[in-house]
């Protein structure tokens, strides 16, 4: 039988011993459990942005895996910690809205609010419920997966909505929500919202920090080099882009940035 | 069974195949063993920064659990590598103090001086003990657990005093020891030693690279958005925070900056 | 039975979910892999760094390791994804050239052509080869270890030349090919190619960045403090370092600057 899988994603960063702390509290509950890291550089606080991070990652992996999320701003406050069920995956993480797009995305969904005790490593610190509480819960939750042990099902869990964009005539208007390793802008706008663009049956202009982009291709390697090109990327979100280069230094563009997209 | 763990705590960085070189070396010995990433960015070759990460890290794994520790600047002389029983934890690392607040903390230990080369990645290069000694040592270690086969102990190993605060009068002075991801200013001020400050029973002023902080709080969100505070953190030491911001960039000030602690 | 092992090395970085995504594909496919990060941070883009951070580590691994190698801008366009038996490793990497320091060192090759489109991830997207081809490609090799069913040998792979060093007369003339995370500037020179510099039977000038380094050691530590010195570095080639210092910042040297070894 394969090991349970717990993933992390959170905003502690690696330069020090956060993480490993972490690690250490999840095997000494269960030592079989196969920790798998998705990203510790969740910016600083930022709730949204971990968000995006977990709501890109979780549904790639095998079913049963339970998902570590900690942003926790609220730390030692009455903030809430849950498990959630959502479709085949559980997820452990603060009540503060970091599951929000796995909220939009699933329909089978359970969020229960985490009350029994027992399950956390005492004494429970103000200041690193990662170790203390979310840690603990997710590895007892690999050894019992009796979900309902761990406290009721609430229905008023904090939920926000993902910026959404906005269609103005033909205009559509976004915002860019990431921007990675390569500089590459990934945007709030889906492939959905503009068809006319992947069939390349109209001509477009996106304006992006007071630059303007008006060449889609189907893969990075097709864009010119140096020249600023919009696709459709892997989360399949518009997303802009430099062959080779790195599109927010060179369009001096960053998250948060307005992304408008003029089709026809 | 569970998989024995190794973890890794180095100063080796993550920017090319060092750490890739050290897990492999580990797995060619035993490729049962579940290695868990502490920390590769602690400062190079800071033995004092290495000494706090794997320090506030290794109590919180299953028993057994061996931490491989290389901060290593006197690669390829006569220094000597150890394997080190700390009450139910094994250490394999330099003997360089980067161990000393193991040592502080632990009353059952027992140091051997590694000696039984023929547990060594043959032939040894002088310059990445990591992969050819320290690895190798931690993973054979992982199949015999016979610690006496690979060294007799010693008692003159090397242990330096991590910085201690003093007290002068109705003040206690300190020093900031880390920065972590979110800028906290992690000191070397116990809670035991401001027990006022604690219960709230008394004024104080704490004063850091000529910032005056005089709010104590128990959580961060219990901070005003952009105010400097003192609390407790995770390991049982007075911190500098901001809520949901960088202390370390607001109050410009950096690891090894003092810290004055007045009370009443 | 130990669990299979795959390694990861891309340039993907580690501030979203990509390499999350990465793992989660494979362990859909085969939820007993054991997942090694080797890195994340080679250079975007950057074969030549991708070549490097490979070829130092494979072969530290045990047989039978599969090391996923994603250094990709061609993504998306008709380059070929390979499977590589090279000696007793399995690699998984985009015909690139990506693994030109493996095919020079290793004699037992065999390259495939991968065309079996059943083992994808469907649908593939343009953008995210590592997610939907590379992992579930490097995790069904580890359920079937068959080779041959994952597409036909082909011999007519992209390879390039890793730099060589010059010789003239009594000057080596190479480049400076990494710098570590201490600032260690590894060179191309191979300890062969300056035996001279090994036994200390001559006198060297090292130029590098306009500098000269006149000094040879065996090990960091017996550089003084703040002088640069070249020794030989754990891969085998000749290094610039500075005893607890960094020598990239010191020397004003980066990737790609010439050095010249002048012996006599």
């Amino acid at each position: 039988m394969a090991p349970p899988i717990i993933t992390l994603t959170t905003d502690y960063g690696q330069n020090d011993h956060l993480v490993g702390a972490v690690k250490g509290a999840i095997l000494k509950v269960n030592p079989d459990v196969h920790i798998v890291d998705i990203c510790h550089s969740v910016m600083p606080f930022d709730i949204l942005d971990g968000a995006l991070t977990i709501g890109n990652a979780y549904r790639w992996f095998p079913p049963k895996t339970v998902h570590l999320v900690v942003v926790d701003p609220g730390v030692g406050t009455q903030r809430r910690p849950l498990l959630v069920a959502a479709d085949t995956y559980w997820m452990v993480a603060p009540d503060n809205g970091v599951l929000s797009m796995v909220y939009e995305r699933e329909e089978r969904l359970s969020v229960r609010h985490v009350t029994a005790e027992h399950y956390y490593l005492q004494p429970v610190s103000n200041t690193f419920h990662g170790r203390d509480i979310f840690a603990p819960v997710a590895a007892w939750m690999t050894k019992s997966w009796a979900a309902a042990s761990f406290g009721e099902e609430i229905t008023d869990y904090v939920k926000f909505s993902m910026p959404k964009p906005k269609k103005e005539g033909a205009t559509v208007k976004g915002v860019v929500l990431k921007v990675d390793y390569f500089g590459n802008l990934t945007t709030n706008i889906p492939a959905e919202d503009v068809p006319q663009l992947l069939t390349g049956q109209t001509a477009f202009k996106l304006t992006v920090a007071g630059k303007e982009v008006t060449k889609f291709v189907q893969a990075y390697s097709q864009g010119s080099q140096g020249e600023a090109f919009a696709l459709i990327g892997s989360s399949g979100y518009v997303e802009i882009s430099i062959n080779k280069g790195n599109a927010a230094r060179a369009l001096g563009a960053q998250r948060g940035v307005e992304v408008a997209v003029q089709l026809g």
